[in-house]
């Protein structure tokens, strides 16, 4: 039996076999969460032009001292269009906020330091106001270009989209960007023993969990599922399910089940004898049994079929090829350290436990939740973080610190 | 004019106008972070029969003792099928992981502790094996009921469905779900300085953001945008667009601009004549301008028009709005307590800063981004936290203590 391959190594091997993937147009109604291919710089300065902060009165400031003084309205000006007018010394005209400063103007009052502090849309401007508080040049007024000059860069390739990002991608007129096309990945699950949700369940079989748990994983990380099938643990039923995934153009291929050492295991012979198996068996708990290779050039992952265990290694193994595939750091993930409530063994491999975080007397304190058989999901459904045991550790004791990533993240 | 409500109480009057909406079937691949409409049971034991947790063999653990000990192979046990076979003492049957255990076995022997460390998908099974070691009755098996039992609460109404939570509802055999409905939204965006992204800017005219930035904050936190559309500052184009929004039966009228004390800020006079304005101007920055209120009976709340006060409301406003109609908390977000590197000045109101909060030895740590003009949106794009100076403060120096509202989160 080969040596297992750490958990780092496999990692290391998957990931050199992925690059970014090409970029595609996106408008930007449906933009959300995608990653930029490409940096974004501004094509024009903001604001556009010098207007007002503020619902008041255009001045020149040094007409406003010493305060009070009433100045004499030539005219209103509403938001959108260029003022036709032109302040002369002692002269005022009412301005609306986001609306251009008049030719003559350099400050604006707002209306509450005015003796008319509230503009009524049904009424004409006055004829006078008088300006309670002197204003200095400049108040009040955002001046062409304060936020963002021409030519600067705003936002980064590798960037996720969030809807602040989107607004600014707005307000410089964009209505599509280049995003990184979705990583297509087909989703392959064999197993005798299992029966799709709806239909009964008969003595010896489960239901599928696992094409459910994984597309919604796949999705979750920012791909797409362009392929998911179910077949009986037979080599001909598997490599035509194989055939049919690749006439989706998947970039990448998932399995799930047979790839462990059981009799009927096909996946990982089909693997072999179609395409090529780099790397078996990885020294973690659960997940063990995780296969990578090729079949017919493209890139197959192959899980275990225990649900917890197909869940711990796509964390650990699909999210930073999935990662990788976007352009985003392939590890990045939120993390947290965590003070041990309870002492946690394991068997020296690297092991992700389902565990509770919770938040006590200024720390974050971590337990297991439920018990950690590989097939049993309430645990996952438990848990709100994997705690990471390192290799070559039999026992943490309680007390002890230890890293967890957060399960309930990266949820809309 | 009339005193500002507090952010608090202003919370507190438009929370109690909304209560949670009703439930809707949607099909498991659909429902990633849906809400569940009712709490879940268990409608079966699992697993749903005692079976293997290893591949290996299915032995009477009194034959194991003491190891070594040689059993005579009897037959195979696929998953999926139930085993014909029975074992007497010194047999044993080839079984697989989730395999159900034949009557007269009581443990299982992973084939690593036999002579016979591999399977062969090719070969039958032997007529005899080596257990090296012994194993004790129920080692290695999953027993029936052992992860849950039939009628067992095992996911809360309200809950926020992951993908685990998903596979466990699969493993169910639930192919539907009563989730929460997708609050109904509609935006409804004022302004005759705005010009839609894609049409070239004449002077004195700013491209539309608020519509594209809204609009996602809607989709990320759970709601349906059913209706969107700008119109110029006009009384007559805005009651025809409240008109054509209400045919989309929203759940909540969302407007952007025209609530400030503007002399065509119409949007609050229309809301004032056709409906029912019942709270205008809270004691926040940005965002003082906020109005609530009913319009044909359905509730509106009005959105200042810069964008980065119009981006503070909806996260203090409607994202616990957006919360209540799905039956989640309506004020659970992601927060911590961050230290400031500098010290930041307020005028007293209830202040949302743009803040970039980092971790540096062992704290987090917040700074300012940008200038916080509220027009600017860069500023929101630098930021990955809003910093909260409380109503009443006017300056937090260097090295206090403040709350940040992560802005980085709920992202998929």
């Amino acid at each position: 039996m080969p040596e297992l391959t750490s958990v780092k190594d496999a990692l290391g091997q998957l990931l050199s076999a992925f690059n970014r993937l090409p970029a595609e147009n996106v408008s930007l109604a449906r933009a959300l969460g995608r990653v930029l291919a490409e940096g974004v710089s501004a094509p024009l300065d903001l604001p556009p032009f010098t207007n007002s902060g503020m619902d008041g009165y255009a001045v020149r400031a040094a007409d406003t001292h010493p305060a009070p003084q009433t100045l004499t309205v030539i005219g209103d000006i509403p938001a959108g269009l260029t003022p036709e007018l032109k302040l002369y010394p002692g002269q005022a005209a009412r301005i609306m906020t986001g609306a251009m400063l008049p030719e003559g103007a350099d400050a604006v009052i707002p209306i509450e330091y005015t003796d008319q502090p509230v503009f009524d849309p049904n009424q004409a401007f006055p004829h006078s106001i008088t300006a309670r508080q002197s204003v200095q040049p400049g108040d009040f007024i955002r001046p062409l270009g304060q936020d963002i000059r021409t030519g600067q860069a705003v936002l980064p390739a590798g960037r996720r989209l969030r809807a602040q990002d989107l607004g600014l991608l707005a307000s410089f007129g964009f209505t599509t960007l280049k995003v990184v096309r979705r990583p297509r990945v087909a989703l392959l699950s064999t197993g005798d023993e299992l029966v799709e949700p709806g239909l009964p369940l008969p003595p010896g079989k489960i239901h599928n969990s696992n094409s459910v748990m994984l597309g919604a994983l796949v999705r979750q990380f920012g791909g797409k599922v362009c392929f998911q099938s179910t077949v009986p643990d037979q080599p001909q039923a598997i490599r035509e399910m194989f055939a049919r995934a690749l006439e989706q153009s998947p970039d990448l291929l998932i399995t799930s089940a047979g790839v462990s050492v059981g009799a009927f295991d096909y996946v990982r012979d089909c693997i072999e004898t179609d395409g090529q198996l780099t790397l078996w068996r990885v020294n973690m708990r659960p997940g063990k049994p995780l296969a990578f290779g090729s079949y017919q050039q493209i890139p197959v992952i192959g899980l275990p079929g225990n649900p917890v265990s197909a869940f711990a290694t796509f964390q650990v193994f699909v999210v930073p090829v999935l990662h990788t595939l976007l352009g985003l750091p392939a590890e990045s993930r939120p993390q947290v350290t965590v003070t041990l409530s309870e002492t946690i063994e394991s068997d020296g491999r690297e092991t992700y436990a389902r565990a509770l975080v919770t938040w006590q007397d200024g720390a974050w304190h971590a337990r297991l939740a439920e018990h950690q058989g590989s097939g049993n999901l309430l645990s996952l459904v438990r848990a709100n973080a994997l705690l990471i045991v390192p290799s070559g550790v039999k026992s943490l004791p309680a007390q002890a610190q230890a890293t967890a990533w957060w399960l309930n993240a990266d949820l809309s």
